[in-house]
Protein backbone atom coordinates (compact mmCIF):
# COMPACT_ATOMS: atom_id res chain seq x y z
CA UNK A 1 0.00 0.00 0.00
CA UNK A 2 3.02 2.29 0.41
CA UNK A 3 3.82 1.72 -3.39
CA UNK A 4 2.45 4.57 -4.24
CA UNK A 5 4.67 7.04 -2.44
CA UNK A 6 7.90 4.70 -3.22
CA UNK A 7 6.78 5.10 -6.85
CA UNK A 8 6.63 9.19 -7.05
CA UNK A 9 10.08 9.20 -5.73
CA UNK A 10 11.20 7.31 -7.94
CA UNK A 11 9.74 9.55 -10.58
CA UNK A 12 10.71 12.37 -9.57
CA UNK A 13 14.39 11.59 -9.28
CA UNK A 14 14.37 9.79 -12.67
CA UNK A 15 13.05 13.66 -13.88
CA UNK A 16 15.20 15.77 -12.09
CA UNK A 17 18.57 14.05 -12.23
CA UNK A 18 20.28 11.55 -14.10
CA UNK A 19 19.66 8.19 -13.58
CA UNK A 20 22.65 5.29 -13.72
CA UNK A 21 19.65 2.31 -13.17
CA UNK A 22 18.41 1.00 -10.38
CA UNK A 23 19.33 -2.84 -9.42
CA UNK A 24 16.98 -5.06 -8.95
CA UNK A 25 18.51 -8.19 -7.77
CA UNK A 26 17.39 -8.92 -4.48
CA UNK A 27 19.47 -12.17 -3.44
CA UNK A 28 19.17 -11.03 0.48
CA UNK A 29 16.29 -10.05 3.33
CA UNK A 30 15.45 -6.42 2.09
CA UNK A 31 13.98 -5.57 5.82
CA UNK A 32 16.85 -3.08 8.17
CA UNK A 33 18.49 -4.88 11.25
CA UNK A 34 18.38 -3.34 14.23
CA UNK A 35 20.35 -4.12 17.27
CA UNK A 36 18.59 -2.01 20.39
CA UNK A 37 17.54 1.37 19.87
CA UNK A 38 18.08 5.27 20.63
CA UNK A 39 15.93 5.20 23.59
CA UNK A 40 18.16 2.54 25.18
CA UNK A 41 21.20 4.74 24.11
CA UNK A 42 19.70 7.49 25.80
CA UNK A 43 19.72 5.85 28.82
CA UNK A 44 22.82 5.07 28.93
CA UNK A 45 22.70 1.22 27.70
CA UNK A 46 26.27 0.76 25.92
CA UNK A 47 26.99 -2.88 26.84
CA UNK A 48 25.50 -4.94 24.24
CA UNK A 49 26.21 -8.66 23.22
CA UNK A 50 26.12 -7.95 19.01
CA UNK A 51 29.60 -9.27 17.76
CA UNK A 52 31.00 -7.91 14.66
CA UNK A 53 30.37 -11.18 13.42
CA UNK A 54 26.68 -11.35 13.95
CA UNK A 55 26.16 -8.16 12.30
CA UNK A 56 27.68 -9.43 8.91
CA UNK A 57 25.34 -12.38 9.27
CA UNK A 58 22.14 -9.37 9.59
CA UNK A 59 24.05 -6.88 6.78
CA UNK A 60 26.37 -5.66 4.85
CA UNK A 61 26.25 -2.26 5.44
CA UNK A 62 25.42 0.17 8.53
CA UNK A 63 26.33 2.21 11.04
CA UNK A 64 27.14 2.28 14.96
CA UNK A 65 28.67 1.95 17.71
CA UNK A 66 30.97 -0.50 19.79
CA UNK A 67 30.75 -1.04 23.53
CA UNK A 68 30.84 2.31 25.65
CA UNK A 69 30.78 4.19 22.64
CA UNK A 70 34.17 3.44 21.60
CA UNK A 71 34.28 5.67 18.49
CA UNK A 72 32.39 5.50 14.97
CA UNK A 73 31.30 2.47 13.56
CA UNK A 74 30.82 2.60 9.26
CA UNK A 75 29.72 -1.19 7.82
CA UNK A 76 30.85 -1.01 4.30
CA UNK A 77 31.32 -4.18 2.00
CA UNK A 78 30.66 -6.73 4.45
CA UNK A 79 33.72 -4.97 6.80
CA UNK A 80 33.55 -3.46 10.17
CA UNK A 81 35.32 -0.15 10.78
CA UNK A 82 36.05 1.88 13.82
CA UNK A 83 37.00 5.12 13.53
CA UNK A 84 38.66 6.57 16.36
CA UNK A 85 38.90 10.55 17.90
CA UNK A 86 42.29 10.24 16.35
CA UNK A 87 41.50 9.88 12.94
CA UNK A 88 42.71 6.47 13.06
CA UNK A 89 40.20 3.85 10.98
CA UNK A 90 40.44 -0.41 12.07
CA UNK A 91 38.94 -3.34 10.85
CA UNK A 92 37.61 -4.66 13.63
CA UNK A 93 37.67 -8.93 14.42
CA UNK A 94 35.29 -11.22 14.92
CA UNK A 95 34.58 -10.95 18.54
CA UNK A 96 34.48 -7.52 19.39
CA UNK A 97 31.13 -6.43 20.47
CA UNK A 98 28.33 -3.41 20.15
CA UNK A 99 25.56 -2.17 22.11
CA UNK A 100 23.79 -0.13 18.78
CA UNK A 101 24.02 -1.42 15.37
CA UNK A 102 21.45 -0.22 12.04
CA UNK A 103 22.36 -2.33 9.17
CA UNK A 104 21.05 -3.79 5.87
CA UNK A 105 21.79 -6.02 2.99
CA UNK A 106 22.38 -2.90 0.42
CA UNK A 107 20.92 -3.05 -3.28
CA UNK A 108 20.13 0.07 -4.54
CA UNK A 109 16.12 0.42 -5.84
CA UNK A 110 17.28 3.60 -6.84
CA UNK A 111 20.84 5.64 -8.11
CA UNK A 112 21.35 9.26 -9.46
CA UNK A 113 24.27 11.79 -10.03
CA UNK A 114 24.79 14.95 -7.93
CA UNK A 115 27.29 17.52 -8.81
CA UNK A 116 28.00 20.24 -6.66
CA UNK A 117 25.87 20.73 -3.85
CA UNK A 118 25.93 20.62 0.34
CA UNK A 119 24.69 17.52 2.45
CA UNK A 120 21.27 20.09 3.21
CA UNK A 121 20.60 21.48 -0.54
CA UNK A 122 20.26 17.52 -1.54
CA UNK A 123 17.92 17.07 1.83
CA UNK A 124 16.36 19.51 0.56
CA UNK A 125 15.81 18.58 -2.54
CA UNK A 126 14.52 15.09 -1.71
CA UNK A 127 12.41 16.72 1.64
CA UNK A 128 9.36 17.07 -0.68
CA UNK A 129 8.54 13.40 -1.09
CA UNK A 130 10.15 12.07 2.45
CA UNK A 131 8.25 14.14 3.95
CA UNK A 132 4.87 11.84 3.14
CA UNK A 133 6.76 8.46 2.78
CA UNK A 134 6.20 6.16 5.84
CA UNK A 135 9.06 3.64 4.69
CA UNK A 136 12.80 4.05 6.63
CA UNK A 137 15.93 3.76 3.38
CA UNK A 138 19.49 3.26 3.41
CA UNK A 139 21.52 5.36 1.28
CA UNK A 140 24.76 5.37 0.25
CA UNK A 141 26.46 8.39 -1.34
CA UNK A 142 30.63 7.52 -2.72
CA UNK A 143 32.13 10.76 -4.48
CA UNK A 144 34.40 13.71 -4.17
CA UNK A 145 33.68 16.04 -1.15
CA UNK A 146 35.12 19.83 -1.20
CA UNK A 147 34.38 19.55 2.66
CA UNK A 148 33.69 17.32 4.97
CA UNK A 149 33.20 17.80 8.69
CA UNK A 150 32.45 14.53 10.91
CA UNK A 151 33.25 13.59 14.28
CA UNK A 152 34.51 10.69 16.63
CA UNK A 153 33.64 10.65 20.20
CA UNK A 154 35.94 9.10 23.36
CA UNK A 155 35.08 5.59 25.12
CA UNK A 156 32.44 6.41 28.10
CA UNK A 157 34.53 5.68 31.19
CA UNK A 158 31.63 4.46 32.70
CA UNK A 159 27.71 4.17 32.69
CA UNK A 160 26.75 7.22 34.70
CA UNK A 161 28.43 9.10 31.49
CA UNK A 162 25.28 10.67 28.98
CA UNK A 163 25.13 10.46 25.66
CA UNK A 164 24.70 14.37 26.00
CA UNK A 165 28.09 14.39 27.83
CA UNK A 166 29.71 11.79 24.93
CA UNK A 167 29.18 14.22 22.27
CA UNK A 168 30.22 17.38 23.95
CA UNK A 169 33.51 15.96 24.33
CA UNK A 170 33.59 14.87 20.47
CA UNK A 171 36.18 15.57 18.07
CA UNK A 172 35.98 17.29 15.01
CA UNK A 173 37.73 16.32 11.66
CA UNK A 174 37.57 19.07 8.98
CA UNK A 175 38.59 17.23 5.49
CA UNK A 176 38.83 19.60 2.55
CA UNK A 177 39.09 17.76 -1.30
CA UNK A 178 38.67 13.90 -0.04
CA UNK A 179 36.97 11.10 -1.62
CA UNK A 180 34.82 8.47 0.14
CA UNK A 181 31.19 7.30 0.50
CA UNK A 182 28.84 8.13 3.06
CA UNK A 183 26.88 5.71 4.77
CA UNK A 184 23.34 5.53 6.41
CA UNK A 185 19.86 5.68 6.89
CA UNK A 186 16.69 8.10 6.57
CA UNK A 187 14.15 7.13 9.42
CA UNK A 188 10.72 8.77 9.34
CA UNK A 189 9.82 10.79 12.45
CA UNK A 190 7.98 8.32 13.63
CA UNK A 191 10.20 5.71 14.40
CA UNK A 192 12.18 8.32 16.51
CA UNK A 193 12.90 6.59 19.85
CA UNK A 194 13.05 3.46 17.86
CA UNK A 195 15.71 4.56 16.01
CA UNK A 196 16.68 7.86 15.38
CA UNK A 197 14.74 10.25 13.10
CA UNK A 198 15.42 11.63 10.08
CA UNK A 199 19.27 11.22 8.68
CA UNK A 200 21.79 9.54 10.38
CA UNK A 201 25.27 9.22 7.88
CA UNK A 202 28.62 8.06 8.85
CA UNK A 203 31.74 8.62 6.37
CA UNK A 204 34.11 5.83 4.98
CA UNK A 205 37.03 7.75 3.44
CA UNK A 206 39.17 6.02 0.63
CA UNK A 207 42.42 4.66 1.46
CA UNK A 208 40.90 4.36 5.39
CA UNK A 209 42.11 7.95 5.91
CA UNK A 210 39.30 8.90 7.87
CA UNK A 211 35.46 9.11 8.28
CA UNK A 212 33.51 9.60 11.21
CA UNK A 213 29.38 10.44 11.96
CA UNK A 214 28.49 13.18 9.72
CA UNK A 215 28.29 16.98 10.49
CA UNK A 216 28.08 18.77 7.34
CA UNK A 217 29.71 18.48 3.32
CA UNK A 218 29.63 20.05 0.19
CA UNK A 219 29.65 17.52 -2.01
CA UNK A 220 32.17 18.10 -5.69
CA UNK A 221 30.04 15.24 -7.62
CA UNK A 222 28.82 11.92 -6.22
CA UNK A 223 26.41 9.03 -6.91
CA UNK A 224 23.89 8.86 -4.37
CA UNK A 225 22.37 5.37 -4.22
CA UNK A 226 18.96 4.46 -2.02
CA UNK A 227 17.70 1.09 -0.99
CA UNK A 228 14.27 1.20 0.22
CA UNK A 229 13.61 -0.96 3.40
CA UNK A 230 10.64 -3.78 3.59
CA UNK A 231 10.44 -3.50 6.94
CA UNK A 232 12.43 -2.84 10.37
CA UNK A 233 13.81 -6.10 12.62
CA UNK A 234 14.50 -4.62 16.05
CA UNK A 235 16.07 -6.84 18.35
CA UNK A 236 16.37 -5.51 21.99
CA UNK B 1 21.67 -6.25 28.43
CA UNK B 2 17.86 -5.66 29.47
CA UNK B 3 17.71 -9.72 31.61
CA UNK B 4 18.44 -7.52 34.93
CA UNK B 5 14.99 -5.48 34.00
CA UNK B 6 13.35 -8.96 32.96
CA UNK B 7 14.86 -11.01 36.02
CA UNK B 8 13.59 -8.06 38.44
CA UNK B 9 9.72 -8.36 37.20
CA UNK B 10 9.55 -12.19 37.53
CA UNK B 11 10.90 -12.10 40.86
CA UNK B 12 8.71 -9.22 41.74
CA UNK B 13 5.60 -11.42 40.62
CA UNK B 14 6.62 -14.45 41.81
CA UNK B 15 6.81 -12.83 45.45
CA UNK B 16 3.33 -10.98 45.12
CA UNK B 17 1.41 -13.42 43.52
CA UNK B 18 0.81 -17.59 42.89
CA UNK B 19 3.59 -18.53 40.17
CA UNK B 20 1.74 -21.49 38.33
CA UNK B 21 5.03 -21.52 36.36
CA UNK B 22 6.63 -20.30 33.66
CA UNK B 23 6.83 -22.44 29.99
CA UNK B 24 10.38 -22.31 28.68
CA UNK B 25 9.92 -24.53 25.65
CA UNK B 26 10.89 -21.78 23.12
CA UNK B 27 10.10 -23.81 19.45
CA UNK B 28 9.49 -20.49 17.43
CA UNK B 29 10.70 -17.07 16.76
CA UNK B 30 10.13 -15.14 20.29
CA UNK B 31 9.68 -11.74 18.17
CA UNK B 32 6.52 -9.92 17.57
CA UNK B 33 5.44 -9.32 14.24
CA UNK B 34 3.37 -6.51 13.28
CA UNK B 35 2.32 -5.58 9.58
CA UNK B 36 2.30 -1.45 9.15
CA UNK B 37 1.96 0.97 12.14
CA UNK B 38 -0.09 2.86 13.85
CA UNK B 39 1.60 5.62 12.05
CA UNK B 40 -0.52 4.34 8.99
CA UNK B 41 -3.61 3.66 10.35
CA UNK B 42 -3.32 7.50 11.83
CA UNK B 43 -3.06 8.95 8.35
CA UNK B 44 -6.08 6.49 6.56
CA UNK B 45 -3.60 3.77 5.37
CA UNK B 46 -6.84 1.26 5.65
CA UNK B 47 -6.08 -1.09 2.83
CA UNK B 48 -3.26 -3.78 3.31
CA UNK B 49 -2.17 -6.77 1.46
CA UNK B 50 -1.62 -8.96 4.45
CA UNK B 51 -4.10 -12.08 4.07
CA UNK B 52 -4.97 -14.39 7.09
CA UNK B 53 -3.11 -17.33 6.26
CA UNK B 54 0.27 -15.12 6.12
CA UNK B 55 -0.84 -13.53 9.43
CA UNK B 56 -0.79 -17.27 10.78
CA UNK B 57 2.56 -18.03 9.32
CA UNK B 58 3.80 -15.16 11.60
CA UNK B 59 1.78 -16.24 14.95
CA UNK B 60 -0.89 -17.80 16.54
CA UNK B 61 -1.82 -14.98 18.75
CA UNK B 62 -2.48 -11.16 18.66
CA UNK B 63 -4.80 -8.07 18.18
CA UNK B 64 -5.81 -5.61 14.25
CA UNK B 65 -8.07 -5.33 12.09
CA UNK B 66 -9.39 -6.41 8.87
CA UNK B 67 -9.22 -3.84 5.91
CA UNK B 68 -11.58 -0.87 5.65
CA UNK B 69 -11.07 -1.15 9.65
CA UNK B 70 -13.65 -3.36 9.35
CA UNK B 71 -14.31 -4.85 13.26
CA UNK B 72 -11.71 -5.77 16.16
CA UNK B 73 -9.47 -8.68 15.11
CA UNK B 74 -8.63 -11.04 17.38
CA UNK B 75 -6.14 -14.18 16.85
CA UNK B 76 -5.97 -17.11 19.22
CA UNK B 77 -4.57 -20.78 19.29
CA UNK B 78 -3.95 -20.09 14.95
CA UNK B 79 -6.94 -18.72 14.35
CA UNK B 80 -8.19 -15.44 12.84
CA UNK B 81 -11.47 -14.36 14.51
CA UNK B 82 -13.24 -11.09 13.55
CA UNK B 83 -15.34 -9.50 16.28
CA UNK B 84 -18.16 -7.18 14.55
CA UNK B 85 -20.23 -4.29 16.27
CA UNK B 86 -23.22 -6.61 15.91
CA UNK B 87 -21.34 -9.09 18.45
CA UNK B 88 -21.00 -11.89 15.70
CA UNK B 89 -17.88 -13.57 16.05
CA UNK B 90 -16.47 -15.10 12.77
CA UNK B 91 -13.47 -17.54 12.07
CA UNK B 92 -11.72 -15.70 8.94
CA UNK B 93 -11.19 -17.56 5.75
CA UNK B 94 -7.46 -17.79 4.18
CA UNK B 95 -7.42 -15.33 1.66
CA UNK B 96 -8.86 -12.04 3.73
CA UNK B 97 -6.78 -9.29 4.26
CA UNK B 98 -5.48 -6.83 6.82
CA UNK B 99 -4.41 -3.27 7.10
CA UNK B 100 -2.79 -3.24 10.36
CA UNK B 101 -1.78 -6.95 12.43
CA UNK B 102 0.31 -7.61 15.81
CA UNK B 103 1.35 -10.85 16.14
CA UNK B 104 3.31 -13.44 18.27
CA UNK B 105 3.87 -17.18 18.77
CA UNK B 106 2.94 -17.07 22.31
CA UNK B 107 5.10 -19.05 25.02
CA UNK B 108 4.60 -18.03 28.30
CA UNK B 109 7.80 -16.56 30.00
CA UNK B 110 5.33 -16.17 33.55
CA UNK B 111 2.70 -17.03 34.68
CA UNK B 112 0.30 -15.51 38.04
CA UNK B 113 -2.87 -15.86 39.34
CA UNK B 114 -4.97 -13.24 39.71
CA UNK B 115 -8.11 -12.95 41.91
CA UNK B 116 -10.99 -9.77 42.85
CA UNK B 117 -9.24 -7.39 40.96
CA UNK B 118 -10.05 -4.64 38.16
CA UNK B 119 -7.88 -3.85 34.89
CA UNK B 120 -6.69 -0.45 36.35
CA UNK B 121 -5.23 -2.06 39.60
CA UNK B 122 -3.45 -5.27 37.65
CA UNK B 123 -1.86 -2.01 35.35
CA UNK B 124 -0.82 -0.49 38.84
CA UNK B 125 0.65 -3.27 39.87
CA UNK B 126 2.75 -4.15 37.33
CA UNK B 127 3.66 -0.38 36.46
CA UNK B 128 6.39 0.23 38.63
CA UNK B 129 8.43 -2.78 36.95
CA UNK B 130 7.11 -1.44 32.96
CA UNK B 131 8.23 2.20 33.72
CA UNK B 132 11.61 0.97 33.32
CA UNK B 133 11.50 -1.67 30.94
CA UNK B 134 12.60 -1.21 27.00
CA UNK B 135 11.25 -4.92 26.05
CA UNK B 136 7.67 -4.81 24.39
CA UNK B 137 5.72 -8.40 25.77
CA UNK B 138 2.63 -10.02 25.09
CA UNK B 139 -0.08 -11.02 28.00
CA UNK B 140 -2.57 -13.51 27.63
CA UNK B 141 -5.46 -13.14 30.86
CA UNK B 142 -7.91 -16.40 30.71
CA UNK B 143 -10.43 -16.47 33.48
CA UNK B 144 -14.05 -15.25 34.48
CA UNK B 145 -15.03 -11.38 34.24
CA UNK B 146 -17.31 -9.62 36.75
CA UNK B 147 -17.56 -6.56 34.01
CA UNK B 148 -16.00 -6.23 30.91
CA UNK B 149 -16.44 -3.11 28.51
CA UNK B 150 -15.57 -3.59 25.03
CA UNK B 151 -16.20 -2.00 21.51
CA UNK B 152 -16.07 -3.00 17.89
CA UNK B 153 -15.89 -0.75 15.29
CA UNK B 154 -18.15 0.07 11.59
CA UNK B 155 -16.07 -0.71 8.51
CA UNK B 156 -14.79 2.77 7.34
CA UNK B 157 -16.94 3.70 4.11
CA UNK B 158 -13.90 5.20 2.25
CA UNK B 159 -10.73 6.57 3.10
CA UNK B 160 -10.98 10.08 3.87
CA UNK B 161 -12.26 9.01 6.98
CA UNK B 162 -10.30 9.47 9.93
CA UNK B 163 -9.41 7.07 12.71
CA UNK B 164 -10.57 9.51 14.87
CA UNK B 165 -14.37 9.38 13.02
CA UNK B 166 -14.58 5.90 13.16
CA UNK B 167 -13.63 5.38 16.70
CA UNK B 168 -16.70 8.09 17.38
CA UNK B 169 -19.04 5.73 15.85
CA UNK B 170 -17.72 2.29 17.83
CA UNK B 171 -19.93 0.18 19.31
CA UNK B 172 -20.12 -0.53 23.15
CA UNK B 173 -20.86 -4.08 24.64
CA UNK B 174 -21.14 -4.09 28.21
CA UNK B 175 -20.71 -7.82 29.37
CA UNK B 176 -21.46 -9.16 33.10
CA UNK B 177 -20.26 -12.46 34.36
CA UNK B 178 -18.72 -13.70 31.40
CA UNK B 179 -15.57 -15.89 30.66
CA UNK B 180 -13.18 -15.29 28.10
CA UNK B 181 -9.42 -14.60 27.39
CA UNK B 182 -7.79 -11.20 27.07
CA UNK B 183 -5.46 -11.15 24.11
CA UNK B 184 -2.47 -8.01 23.42
CA UNK B 185 0.50 -6.18 23.94
CA UNK B 186 2.05 -3.87 25.88
CA UNK B 187 4.62 -1.51 24.06
CA UNK B 188 7.40 0.94 25.18
CA UNK B 189 6.25 4.34 25.07
CA UNK B 190 9.36 4.64 23.00
CA UNK B 191 7.82 2.66 20.41
CA UNK B 192 4.48 4.49 20.00
CA UNK B 193 4.15 5.44 16.61
CA UNK B 194 5.58 2.88 15.17
CA UNK B 195 2.85 0.47 17.52
CA UNK B 196 0.83 1.57 20.32
CA UNK B 197 2.41 2.77 23.51
CA UNK B 198 1.19 0.84 26.29
CA UNK B 199 -1.35 -1.45 26.60
CA UNK B 200 -3.88 -2.87 23.63
CA UNK B 201 -5.88 -5.78 24.16
CA UNK B 202 -8.69 -7.21 22.16
CA UNK B 203 -11.31 -9.86 23.93
CA UNK B 204 -12.84 -12.82 22.74
CA UNK B 205 -15.01 -14.90 25.00
CA UNK B 206 -15.91 -18.21 25.20
CA UNK B 207 -18.41 -19.97 23.25
CA UNK B 208 -17.45 -16.84 20.73
CA UNK B 209 -20.26 -15.07 22.42
CA UNK B 210 -18.70 -11.72 21.99
CA UNK B 211 -15.47 -9.77 22.86
CA UNK B 212 -13.59 -6.71 20.96
CA UNK B 213 -11.08 -3.81 21.49
CA UNK B 214 -11.08 -3.76 25.17
CA UNK B 215 -12.07 -0.54 27.37
CA UNK B 216 -12.22 -1.75 31.11
CA UNK B 217 -12.86 -4.95 32.85
CA UNK B 218 -13.04 -6.01 36.30
CA UNK B 219 -11.93 -9.83 36.93
CA UNK B 220 -12.94 -12.21 39.32
CA UNK B 221 -10.21 -14.85 38.97
CA UNK B 222 -8.01 -15.12 36.20
CA UNK B 223 -4.74 -16.31 34.95
CA UNK B 224 -2.16 -13.69 33.42
CA UNK B 225 0.11 -15.36 31.05
CA UNK B 226 3.16 -12.70 30.25
CA UNK B 227 5.64 -13.56 27.16
CA UNK B 228 8.82 -11.53 27.19
CA UNK B 229 9.38 -9.96 23.19
CA UNK B 230 13.11 -10.41 22.20
CA UNK B 231 12.50 -7.96 19.31
CA UNK B 232 9.80 -6.53 17.14
CA UNK B 233 9.99 -7.30 13.55
CA UNK B 234 8.17 -4.09 11.18
CA UNK B 235 6.77 -5.11 7.55
CA UNK B 236 6.15 -1.72 6.05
Amino acid sequence: MKNVIVFALLLFITSCSENVGPSSNKNYSDEIFQYSSKNALINHDYVGNLTVAEIKKNGNFGVGTFNMVDGEMVISENNVYQVLPSGEVNNMSADVKSPFVVTKFFEADTTFAISDVSLDSLKTMLNPILHNLATPFAIRIAGKYKTLKSRSVDKAANESVSLEEIIANQTIFDFTNVEGKLIGFWFPEYFDGVNFAEYHLHALLNNFSGGGHILDCHFDGAVVEIDFASGVIVEL
